[in-house]
């Protein structure tokens, strides 16, 4: 019944491809003036097309390999004890390949055609604070928004999949928290809480998007610590084999 | 099997600090031209800000506390006979001071960046009516748009979660109602329906909407009793224990 | 473990009066230029307060009465053989009054303010075609529209609701049908498929919605009777008590 | 308790022209300015015209003939062995008419009414790439992003109806899919990733809708085999019969 590592990473590989590939495609071509009297997807869209991405990947592969899909909850997972330091790695390097493919596939589809997405100047699709970054927010700002969403969202996955959860609705209830996460941090920090997510598209941006990857890897991973503890204390549930 | 108060006292907390943080969040970021061409929230994602944060907490921490995570809605259970007395007064205090550490986050993070995030200024953050509120509702409609739509949502929460509902749902169905709320009642005050929710912005906010504050827990109060005793005469369950 | 027909005859009422409270209430608020710089609901959030209720009320009455709140639903249902007369007939009743009292609801609430809710104005609220409503569709693409959404409606609600579907999920599905129909509809009849939402607003508007008001009966009656008889030609499952 | 094939054919063909009714139709109308001050759907609106309607015939017609109303996911299916050469020739044959019928009545009741809607000028109702549609992408990027998203929706498609999948939930998981496949790629190709929907529009359409709808053929169908060899790798399940 053990699902082969080698399943789970191709899994996990293929679900953060679609999860980058959806949301920062919306969110590169949101702004596009595409019709004539049709607006465009807006913020809505974006946050949309980045939660209902986990909503679907969850119910496709959470029964190969949970449905990580993102470092951040990979370590938050293993801070709450249930992945082993061992498959932990093979799913975040599965996560950060993921990521840059679907980031390679957007340059390749996008480029030239889309003005917000040339290097360099990928609004949403890349990540970000400070001096010409959207209402250049501190990065004080940056980080409590990152570490604190990230908190929540992994107090509502290790909650949502407890014993005291509904196995039916965990992936809706898990997409919906990061519609909301988008929702509020996009105009803050274009939302990551996802270090895999900001690794892609920075890779091909380079520049500013590259020298504040740090703060997405940081941020994320502060955040799902503390939401692992946090649900460890609310939570005390019978151990699991 | 039974939960400890201190651990529904903890989630309850969690909860709130989540619906206003998503929430008001939301609301203060709506607005925001933040990037060129792409359209802001507008009045459908704060909607949504709001019940799916419903949504993703009763997937959450129901099995839990049951996620009231609204002082209203705790009282409507009250009056339904479905939690003592002294757990509601453990389940209000939770949720008022998850709503003040919510809306000093916000204010941490957002303040003097956002226009409509400013002390006087919260805009969609805070709930009115009248003079210098949005369209200058009267306090007659104020009062009657929030007990009527309490009402129905305690209606719902108890339907939902009647022997005769489907518990696989009823979180998604009651997060609905609250989208649903939203959609109406935000151009007339701001859509509260929830004391906490009122509490934790108008603290920081002061101004009038500390001073129209007690609207805001009169009227959902009365709404929610007068659903609960709706939802008695249509449901006729089997006591339960 | 039969409900009382009161009870059902209450179920109703309610979700009738929430359907048009909900529905018609973010249509009159929708164009609202509430705040500097929020845009308002538009048709997508329009469309998605009519089909949202439908799920609520699915989930909250669907175990009393069904969750018709809709004449030509309860005439579907009928011809699909799954409802007694007499019961369609005080189900039908309930769903007119609820209708009723929640236009009254609004009209109290909302008059004055808004422009789009004086008498014979009313825009979305209510329904129409033809010189002086919205894009001025004629009567035959009216007649035409209402019927063919009117009958998909049915197929779905009598399919999802079969022995092949889905208990849990039926209730969203048939909203989200609703949400459909008004996806499309809105710019032609303003949508109604519901005789009893158009009945309510348009018993205080007056003028060219009265008079018009005989289609929105004729046609949503017409397409239920087509729905239930298509459904038959596809599912023939076993007889139900 | 096996339907019959004649079932399956109406239940497709209704599927199908239901898929197209509701999204070519929201596409039709959703830049239409059709109230002062109420923004139109946006193509946020028309996303979630086409997977709503996938949700809803999942759910109504699912049982029947697993809801496939779509060529390329027949073609998909019959590569991953779930269906037979005959079955798959009927079932595609019912996609086709529907599409087709659905098409007829948009024309129908919509012609001389929307600007967007006159022969040649479809917009969003029919799909497209180069000169003189929308942002004129190459050809090569309309290809690519029509094999890969029909790629990723094959694999969610027959992942989350696999053994490891959740029976519940599949059908919400595949409209949502279909939402983000839109999300991303109405402003390129207007997004096809279905032969059956792009046929409709185009007979009636002609010119370049028609010159150009082999690559709709073409790319979902080279997808939809990618998609089902790419599932076929990392689920290994037991055989059905």
């Amino acid at each position: 019944m053990e699902t082969k590592i080698s399943s789970k990473f191709i899994a996990e590989l293929i679900g953060t491809f679609g999860l980058v590939l959806f949301g920062c495609g919306a969110a590169a071509v949101a702004g596009a003036d595409t019709l004539a009297q049709t607006s465009g997807l807006g913020l809505l869209g974006i946050a949309l097309a980045f939660g209902f991405s986990v909503v679907v990947f969850a119910y496709a592969i959470g029964g190969i390999s949970g449905c990580h899909i993102n470092p951040a909850v990979t370590i938050g997972v293993l801070v709450a004890g249930k992945i082993s330091f061992k498959d932990a790695i093979v799913y975040i390097v599965a996560q950060l390949i993921g990521a840059v493919i679907a980031a390679f596939v957007l340059k390749t589809v996008l480029s030239g055609q889309l003005a917000g997405f040339t290097a360099g100047e990928w609004a949403f699709g890349s990540n970000g604070w400070g001096d010409g970054y959207q209402n250049e927010y501190s990065m004080t700002s940056a980080f409590i928004t990152e570490a604190v969403l990230t908190a929540l969202f992994l107090f509502v996955i290790l909650a949502t999949t407890s014993k005291v959860g509904n196995a039916t609705m965990a992936g809706l209830a898990i997409g919906f928290t990061l519609v909301l996460i988008h929702l509020f941090a996009i105009p803050i920090t274009g939302t990551s809480v996802n270090p895999a997510r900001s690794f892609g598209p920075a890779l091909f941006a380079g520049g500013q998007a590259l020298s504040q990857l740090w703060l997405f890897f940081a941020a994320p991973i502060v955040g799902a610590i503390i939401g692992a503890v946090l649900w460890k204390t609310v939570y005390t549930e019978p151990k699991e084999g």
